[in-house]
């Protein structure tokens, strides 16, 4: 790639610089390449044939892995590297310079029709996991681009509508898993989300993109806009936008020529923004050197080893004398419910992949069944007409004669996506009147769960002995299935939002998805566990809830506090008698804060792996950044002095261990104002 | 009392009129005289001796009648026009011009600390019994002062504090009753607020003072400032500020005579505010000359009379065979709990009445009692040091021996009041302590509650028989709660204010009293039973419930829609044995609707007094006004049009009957907007 002087560049040259040449790429401008950016970010969708942002038009088949939702159940930071590696390469592969995320937006609310591309309620973890993506990504020579910045956490009237939030949350929960990405990965893009945020659009948000992304943040790349999110060119670039995608045929172009000649806009900005954007592609590499083709079924395994981890275990009843998970193979079992024979493994809209294969759990089911008879019954259809009573008689038959059932229950594709909003979180009734059924005749039933968005399990807790939760597993997700079924691997997956007892008690629950283009964020800082916790909600499963087939204890929580952070260190033992994996869970809590806290908040939280009867000493380290609050008087993070509370967890709800500890409180000086006490008259 | 002409007046004479003369009473500038302002609202509070706001000096006695927590109870908009005409009698006989009330404020949540100055979480019922409070008072030629103008929700750092509010619910919430009683009883003035609204002084906003108040509802009256509540004269008096209170001394009307004359303030402005403001007073009684004094007797009389009006009864077990309530003459009776002998009646602060005398409950017992023993105990202090086991034994001893115990809880004087918010919603745990061991020895046990703000009730109610709610009843509240104990009244007030299970669940449990002078209104819309409906939460007593010694029946339900509103009409018939009052509630509904919704909202009631068997057709107008919601894209008031569903009930979770009716909407016409959808690119 050459290097170039955007200083020699000309207006007309700069501001080509600064908007597509089609749908996907950008100008080539005198020695500076064109480059390639393309939708993902779960799988390549490197487009083939005409210009289509929705996922119509073909695609060249990559792999399918676990979109955020399912992904992000793993806590695995470091398989989540890999996952962003091998997208890296299969990028490569497809002539990709950029690829399109990660999605790091918050899940304010169940229905949001796009948390399927974002990880998580909780804006550590999110910002952990993304953080690790988008290093996997960029050390292969891809850039990412991280998205959607910022608010964007409803599809309803995304193209208008105002998110109000105040400084706490929009610094604390919205910003802050951008914050950490930015600061600790680099990203080469960050995307400008559709929305406005506080009454501006965020394309023209001179605030948010250059105040808060650059100068507070130190980013140094491009800031491109979502397709079609710029009403203003001229307002954007001004503000910090530096890429306006898709093309517009040179009409924005003109307009921003046409305002740096007349003064209207800065000229400066034009040349400064260009140059920081164009500076993080060095390392990169250049178009049209593609790298060799990736090999599809490394990478399918891959996806496969990845989504067994993602799967979340979330009830393992004792029915007669034994848990119904795993099963055994050799005996005899039906599988129910359509998603078993037509997987549901992605989510619909822009992030919509074609896979180079597709597991279906059926056969990778019978593929481990030992020879043991396995039916099959769909159940229901998911194209909307929901049952009739010859397919509910014919699942009921074949669950009563096998040993056990697997019911998989979901969300069909149209029932979620991109582009729209749920109006409720209920599976559809007819799945829950079979599941019903299928109990009265089969004790020994596994509920098997796929779905974009967060689900009411209240009527499948009550009558179902044992749930998965798989949300959306990629194309491997059938196998990865089969494997967590059977014990092949052990569950080890978490909850990454909270499962409501119903939509009522939700923080966002009369705020969302607003009205006549504006979305309150009245629950403030109170979002997920947050809130459920704040004003002591009961739960169907809490935040990083996830069971295993071993079990594990957590002893000698030690905690040491020093100018970097909080130091705990906590024993986990495999207490159990088989190999698992556990997920420990680091809370903090500020008890008599002066600032409004929720009760706790995750900042740390390791993945350990043992042997039966093996312990590990596991030590995290709770960044002092971290424990910081927004306070509004100085405009700056702060981190409170005196008592911190830590809580080792196997969840938000089962706190293993805790301890206190001393942390050394910021300076914090305030400016006097008129409305300063001392100042009053 | 004489005319002037403004325009005649110098700027420095503008000026002077503009401020206090000293704590209570404006200057006398050439033939305009001077004005007796003084606080209430429930009695008189004229000043004897020092200046003093903190009610510390000795104040001229007066009726205290009950506060508007208690009056609010009464529903009956009749009797509180009654109050209001005693209340100007006091004022005309004390010399006073204008008397500082009614307080209008929503109860947002109920840590308030002044809730017990305010009437209701309902704008409607708000609104609907200060109007008929302030023409009651304003019959007589004493100006009203509608108080606190705007969203002063909260005592914590009120002088400072921003109030953060969306713009729906600042209108259909907080401002919705301030604009049916300027609009309907046209208040000789309004009182700004001490506190910030949406970032601005409320003595500073233009927005609130000129725009709303005067330019949108015809506000024609003067505004005052709260005591103290100005931060910058010359800014409040562009912004629409007519009088600051008290005296500065004459700094500030320096300040103004020289903006004027520098032109950094338009002396028209300062001109035409004076005009407004001094013609209300035509209709006033002149100064010096107090009507004769009032008869103590007499006022006191209406005062028992209106407090018996005032008294909720929450509860009414069968014990045995009857209901523990009312209490059978001649039978012998245990006066527990120190507030029965020294009874909290009124709520501290500005609003602290010197009362002409205090009825003392169990005095006001014994003397129903016909002859039977009424024996007493103390039970627990109210100084804070709670209770001793001497003081329990005792109470229980005589509980044990009696027929019945009439028990006495609530908060005292130190623990509520003006100027500071209660952190929980607790009664004293020895209260609680003592009750549940009067009640092992007592199953016929009477509860009387008095206190300011809403309590948890969860432990009472689980173990108390029957509970009669006093909240404050000033200082006749003694013979009236021995009217309703006895049955001479049959109580049938009703609870303004939802009764919660916790504080957890209440509407701003997480934004109050909020933090760095900033309180964020998250809850929107969502206030009192709002949120409790919308969110479907399990309350112990819902807005509007209250019980009688009699019972009434519905039917018959009857809507008419036209251009005015919707007739709803009921027959209301008493279907028990003895003479009573009933409070028919009327709620809205507006199913499908277009915007953010309660699921329903008070729109209107009636009061209907009724013999044993009797029967009337109650007919109220449910104003086309009050069906609007206000539309943030037309910033106006909008009826949407459609189908409207009545229920006419005897609380908000007591619903008796239910209609629909059709409903013509209004015209909107949005602005044309580059953010409209037919104007996006």
């Amino acid at each position: 790639m050459t290097t170039h002087d955007p200083d020699s560049l000309s207006h007309a040259e700069q501001a080509a610089l600064g908007s597509g040449a089609d749908f996907w790429s950008t100008k080539q401008v005198g020695t500076i390449p064109s480059l390639t950016l393309t939708d993902g970010p779960h799988g390549v969708r490197r487009q083939v044939g005409a210009d289509d942002h929705l996922g119509i038009a073909a695609s060249e088949p990559a792999t399918c892995f676990p979109p955020a939702v399912g992904l992000g159940q793993s806590w695995d930071a470091e398989l989540v590297g890999k996952v962003g590696q091998a997208l890296g390469a299969e990028s490569r592969a497809l002539d990709v310079d950029i690829l399109l995320g990660p999605g790091v937006n918050i899940k304010r609310d169940p229905r949001c029709g796009r948390n399927f591309e974002y990880y998580s309620e909780d804006p550590h973890l999110t910002g952990v996991l993304a953080t690790s993506w988008v290093s996997g990504l960029q050390g292969t020579g891809v850039g990412a681009s991280l998205k959607h910045f910022a608010a964007n956490n409803t599809e309803h009237d995304r193209m208008r509508s105002s998110s109000e939030v105040a400084p706490r949350p929009l610094r604390e929960i919205y910003l802050r898993a951008f914050q950490r990405v930015v600061q600790q990965a680099q990203p080469w893009t960050v995307m400008c989300s559709y929305n406005r945020l506080n009454g501006t659009y965020t394309s023209q948000n001179h605030w948010l993109l250059t105040q808060v992304l650059r100068d507070e943040w130190g980013f140094d790349g491009v800031v491109v806009s979502d397709w079609g999110a710029v009403q203003d060119r001229v307002a954007a670039v001004a503000a910090g936008l530096d890429l306006e995608m898709p093309s517009t045929g040179g009409t924005t172009d003109t307009q921003v020529v046409e305002a740096a000649e007349a003064g209207t806009l800065d000229s400066a900005v034009l040349t400064r923004r260009r140059s920081d954007g164009r500076a993080r592609r060095e390392g990169g590499g250049g178009p049209g050197d593609a790298d060799p083709a990736f090999d599809p079924e490394t990478h399918h395994a891959l996806a496969r080893e990845v989504a067994a981890h993602c799967v979340v275990l979330l009830k393992n009843d004792v029915v007669d004398t034994a848990p119904v998970l795993p099963l055994t193979a050799g005996r005899s079992l039906a599988v129910i419910g359509n998603f078993g024979q037509t997987p549901r493994y992605q989510g619909g809209g822009s992030s919509h992949v074609n896979p180079t294969r597709v597991d279906v759990p059926l056969d990778e089911i019978r593929a481990l069944a030992d020879g043991a008879e396995v039916t099959s019954a769909a159940g229901f259809t998911t194209d909307g007409t929901g049952t009739d009573a010859a397919l509910r008689d014919e699942a009921i038959r074949a669950a009563g004669a096998a040993d056990t059932a697997v019911v998989f229950l979901g969300l069909a594709a149209h029932q979620e996506s991109e582009g729209f909003d749920r109006d409720h979180i209920e599976l559809p009734a007819e799945q829950i009147e079979l599941l019903e059924a299928v109990v009265r005749v089969q004790p020994r039933t596994v509920v098997v769960l796929s779905h974009g968005g967060v689900l009411c399990l209240a009527p499948v807790v009550a009558c179902a002995p044992a749930i998965l939760d798989g949300a959306l597993l990629g194309q491997a997700g059938g196998g990865a299935l089969a494997d967590v079924l059977y014990g092949r691997v052990n569950p080890s997956a978490r909850l990454t939002e909270t499962v409501p007892v119903r939509i009522h008690d939700t923080p966002a629950y009369l705020d969302f998805p607003g009205e006549h283009s504006h979305v309150q964020y009245g629950e403030g800082l109170f979002v997920g566990y947050r809130w459920y916790d704040a004003r002591d909600i009961p739960v169907t499963f809490p935040f990083g809830h996830g069971l295993s087939y071993t079990s594990f204890s957590y002893d000698g929580l030690e905690l040491r506090s020093a100018a970097d952070g909080i130091t705990a260190s906590v024993t986990v033992t495999n207490t159990g008698e088989r190999a698992g994996r556990e997920v420990a869970q680091f809370y903090v809590a500020k008890p008599g804060s002066s600032v409004a806290r929720p009760p706790q908040e995750l900042k740390g939280h390791a993945v350990v792996t043992l042997a039966p009867g093996d312990s590990e000493r596991v030590t995290v380290l709770l960044d002092r950044q971290d424990l910081a609050y927004w306070d509004i008087r100085a405009d700056r993070w702060v981190v409170e002095g005196g008592t911190y509370e830590v809580r080792a967890a196997a969840s938000s709800r089962d706190i293993r261990a805790t301890g206190t500890v001393e942390v050394t409180g910021d300076d914090l000086v305030l400016p006097l104002t008129l409305d300063s006490p001392s100042a009053r008259r």
